[in-house]
């Protein structure tokens, strides 16, 4: 046994001697043959737990969670102290109809010159449709979803002949997306659409079901082992207001991993470069909207998965407060970190489709007794008063640990303007722990991942996952029951540590990743087996909570996922290679409608920054 | 990886098919030196997982969460529906002082003829004295505190001169109770008790703290890595209704048994038996209000630890409903099975004690948001109506799977008498996956109670742990944190079957224990060393959720700590061998009051049958 380490009472930590403590790498740099046999090593009964226990050792792990006394009891899932109600917003009913919900998420909106935003169209230009644009086309006449779907299904041809693959949707039937659009437009044609969102195109990461989609997880077999015998209640809720579904979007395999590397399928590319990587998991769904072949996609976010992709790829991407999304007919519909979250070009769309999928389990009314979700209010006259009273909170030492200054500067102008122009007030704070917080999400996440996992794995299903996934499932096979519920106490330690701080801030500020999109080594371009290398390194790294490119992506991730927290990342501009810079908005559990209607100032603040035309997937532009 | 099973969802179990299985032995049996040897083998990291391993498949843990779907979601605390109030209660203000609530919990009680007590005593029958006894005594000057301290005192001293030790308090101080009850005797004189527990004399578990005791959990080593520095949160209650306490009660060590075998400290004896065990882990606390020197102890209740002692004390034993009460100040204060809970000679002394510990922590309130608690108003004329009501459910091939029949009869001829003289129904039930609601809890109060000790287990003090504790723990260190992840899956299932069966029934009715006190084995009461062979038999054999003893102690115990439904074990008359048996009620999330009503109507049934003289501790008999 190591020598005993006693933690205080969270209350009596002294903020004063918090020091920042920048992320140091303990990992095994392996390439080639060598990981092969360490994944085979690692795998093996004794001396893979003798390597797994040296590797927790080297990275505190051990230390925070068997050595340590954590006063507090555990905390298994987040739990959030009564909540009060946000200034200028409208509450959404969750039991009531998804489109009634939409009609009430448009009346938030500001006003929308449709018709202006028509005829101005410029050239050189690159604006993303929104869906109100789509809107106005389908009512004018201008356009039908027909039309569109065909667009659409050009586009995926052209993309499928190219070698190597690297597709964005890893399910796809042109004829069940013909046969919705025909259904859509023959809506139009009567005059009856569902709601806003009818004849929107919409792509669903492949971890939610899509009847009559498989969900693969973008493995191999997943789903020969579970098949899909209707939509995912999200899924099913938006398909009421009328969207029309293009498929089963790429992602990291199981969802295990931030690059979106993927030796099953191939590996997505980045719309705003094809040499890098789009970030991950939610690959497929944060590129398929960058590209502007849909107006928005379903992504999950377990550690980042929305956010991470969302940021490097240049959209929108919330992850809205545990249990507010019903997780049934997911992958991951029993973890205590994961929602489903939408991905668009916009605030505004995130807002329309956030509004349609809402709504939490049965089993969370009863545990959780979340408060009713609402929406930030932005047609009303006091919205601006609303906005002009937040506080942000800005922990700069944090914010300021980057893999390039690019991206601080360009979060920390977006905070001036903030100050300057809405009379926001930017505040200095303090976040103890966030070592720790990295150790209880990753045994989190790792354990309850692995636990629906585990019973499919006979037969050799295990080894026909990624070797990238494999060394992941060696680590988390290593953590003991006991690791888990000591992550737990960690887990009531650091939401306290944060409700404290939301009683001086309304929003906690940071870049959402501390990196822009890494390029993929060449080795990970061609196919199968060579991209382990990089693929699992990154994954040692990130399970270690360490590592060069998971760690930049994650630094500031993690929050949001242990606590349950609301978190959006939108677009705030470009690092000098011209690679996109996410702007993370970090809510209360109450903050919700907060941190939309200030991810709305943010882009109208960053307006003019969104001329750069697409290099890559823009094959809709000009419409 | 075995051969996958699949379970379908709780809701579409055909209960017409479920089948009764009586458990099966599948743990070494071991004696003397090879079971010592079988201890450090055990604890070897290699070979010692290699035969958790075996243990474990062997009876079935790694095929119930590592090879089965379980569909439902994890529920990691027990989790209840909306409640609806009960007829003819009392309800307790959480908030409110203690005295107030111990006042209205008098209340509640029905008419009481202290003085015909207090004459019509005869010297063949044994009557226990109530705390409205003592209260009466106190009142009208029979007797002072201080008295009756004096006599506690010369018992206790009576006992440390017996060889070999079998103490019923582990930490006891003289002086200590003298001031206490002097205190208490000179507010009596000023006519100015604290409450009808003023006087009261009340044993504490050694897992609960009691200033200035030590809190050493029945081991020789934990105070010193935990100092007490004031009373647990229900013995402040306690000592502001005035209560007196005697000192800290034994237990088997760590609560991690329930035979009450403790090799540091000797192990308590059967009041009605000296060359039985009590049952645990609660012996102390059981056998010192079987004795009759205390009107009432706290016990700590995580797998029957009230109940069994209780039951083979021929005591009343209360395990509260989850979260009720506060486990601040208790070694297991960070649990999802444990609760702290009075036990006493009668239904009115457990209520009156109760009333005063009660009150969810600040935590649990957010998190459980328990309805307030109440009592059964045995005072009124509606209550023998609201009796009459309930229906009892009765699975009967669980019900008969006894030692003995005597137990069985026993319990089903009260089960008669309740339906004749009272008018309850019986209604037969059955209770699916009686087998994975073992493995369940094992696996969830194993790791919760292992995440508490193993930081402290630096400098070698796991060795100076019984060899007992040793094996327990090693077993509990197998298990991973997926086991746990999937064991509260299986928690979700069997909450939702028991509360399928609360739609039906008010009650479920069970014998507390399926065998009377078990005869403490010759090598045993000898000190030390040697009776290791009994406890960690019989310990692995209560970890595997089978063997003969524990098998038998603990089968009708688990659903109230998995799930943390109330339940009362009341004694209902005696075997051939005159030893105790105890009848056990059950009752919804909701059904706390009704559970006590029934008690104290099944005392009354049985009213007759306590006229059986203590043969052992009852020093204060004739007083």
């Amino acid at each position: 046994m190591g020598k005993k380490r006693v933690m205080v009472p969270a209350n009596e930590v002294d903020l004063t001697a918090v020091k920042y403590e920048p992320e140091t790498i303990q990992a095994p740099h392996l390439t080639g043959t060598s990981l092969k046999v360490f994944v085979n090593v690692v795998e093996a009964p004794l001396i893979g737990s003798m390597i797994t226990t040296s590797l927790k050792k080297k990275n505190n792990i051990i230390e925070m969670l068997q050595n340590t006394v954590i006063p507090e009891t555990p905390m298994f899932k987040p739990v959030f102290p009564p909540q009060d109600a946000e200034p200028c917003v409208v509450g959404l009913e969750e039991d009531g109809k998804p489109e009634d919900r939409v009609d009430l998420a448009l009346k938030c909106l500001p006003h929308f010159d449709a018709a202006s935003n028509w005829t101005g169209d410029s050239p050189t230009s690159f604006r993303y449709w929104k869906i109100r644009d789509y809107a106005y086309a389908y009512r004018s006449k201008l356009a039908t979803p027909s039309m569109v779907a065909e667009r659409f299904i050009s586009a995926m041809e052209e993309f499928s002949s190219k070698k190597p693959p690297a597709p964005l949707l890893i399910s796809f039937d042109a004829e069940e997306v013909r046969k919705q659009a025909a259904a859509s437009t023959q809506r139009f044609e009567e005059g009856n659409p569902l709601s806003i969102l009818d004849g929107i195109f919409v792509a669903i990461k492949d971890d939610i079901d899509c009847y009559p989609h498989p969900s693969k997880g973008a493995t191999t077999w997943y789903h020969e082992v579970r098949p899909v015998k209707k939509d995912a209640v999200s899924v099913s809720r938006l398909r009421g207001c009328g969207v029309i579904f293009v498929g089963k979007a790429n992602m990291h395999e199981l969802g295990l991993g931030t690059t979106g590397n993927n030796s099953n399928y191939g590996t997505t590319r980045n719309p705003h470069s094809p040499d890098r990587y789009t970030g991950g998991s939610s690959s497929g769904p944060a590129a398929i909207v960058a590209s502007g072949l849909c107006s928005a996609a379903l992504g999950t976010d377990g550690g980042g998965s929305v956010r991470i992709p969302s940021s490097l790829c240049g959209v929108v991407g919330l992850k809205t407060t545990y249990g507010r999304t019903d997780m049934k007919g997911s992958l991951c519909d029993a973890g205590t970190v994961e929602i489903i979250g939408p991905i668009a070009s916009n605030v505004e769309d995130v807002m329309l489709v956030y509004a349609a999928i809402l709504g939490s389990s049965p089993c969370d009314r009863i545990s959780l007794k979340p408060a009713p979700p609402c929406l930030p209010n932005l047609s009303s006259h006091e919205s601006s008063n609303a906005l002009g009273l937040l506080r942000l909170g800005k922990y700069t030492e944090w914010f300021n640990d980057v893999f390039s200054t690019d991206i601080s500067e360009t979060c920390g102008k977006i905070l001036n303007m903030l100050v300057e122009k809405h009379g926001c007030e930017t505040i200095e704070i303090v976040i103890p722990e966030l070592p720790e917080m990295r150790v209880a999400h990753i045994i989190s996440i790792g354990s309850e991942s692995l636990c629906s996992l585990t019973p499919h794995c006979e037969d050799g299903n295990d080894v026909k996952l990624t070797y990238d996934t494999r060394t992941n499932l060696a680590l988390f096979r290593s953590f003991t029951a006991s690791d888990y519920v000591a992550a737990q106490r960690l887990r009531r330690r650091i939401m306290y540590h944060h409700m404290e701080i939301f009683k001086k801030v309304d929003v906690i500020v940071t870049p959402t990743t501390g990196m822009t999109a890494p390029i993929i080594p060449l080795s990970a371009l061609k196919s199968g087996e060579t991209n382990m290398q990089v693929s699992a390194l990154f994954s040692w790294k990130y399970l270690c909570a360490s590592g060069l490119v998971s760690g930049n992506l994650m630094r500031f991730i993690i929050a949001a996922n242990l606590l349950g927290l609301p978190a959006i990342s939108v677009p705030v501009g470009y690092d000098k290679q011209g690679l996109p810079i996410g702007l993370q908005l970090i809510g209360p559990p109450w903050g919700e409608a907060s941190i939309l209607r200030l991810a709305a100032a943010v882009e109208e603040l960053c307006a003019d920054s969104k001329k750069k035309p697409l290099q890559f997937y823009d094959i809709l532009k000009g419409n």
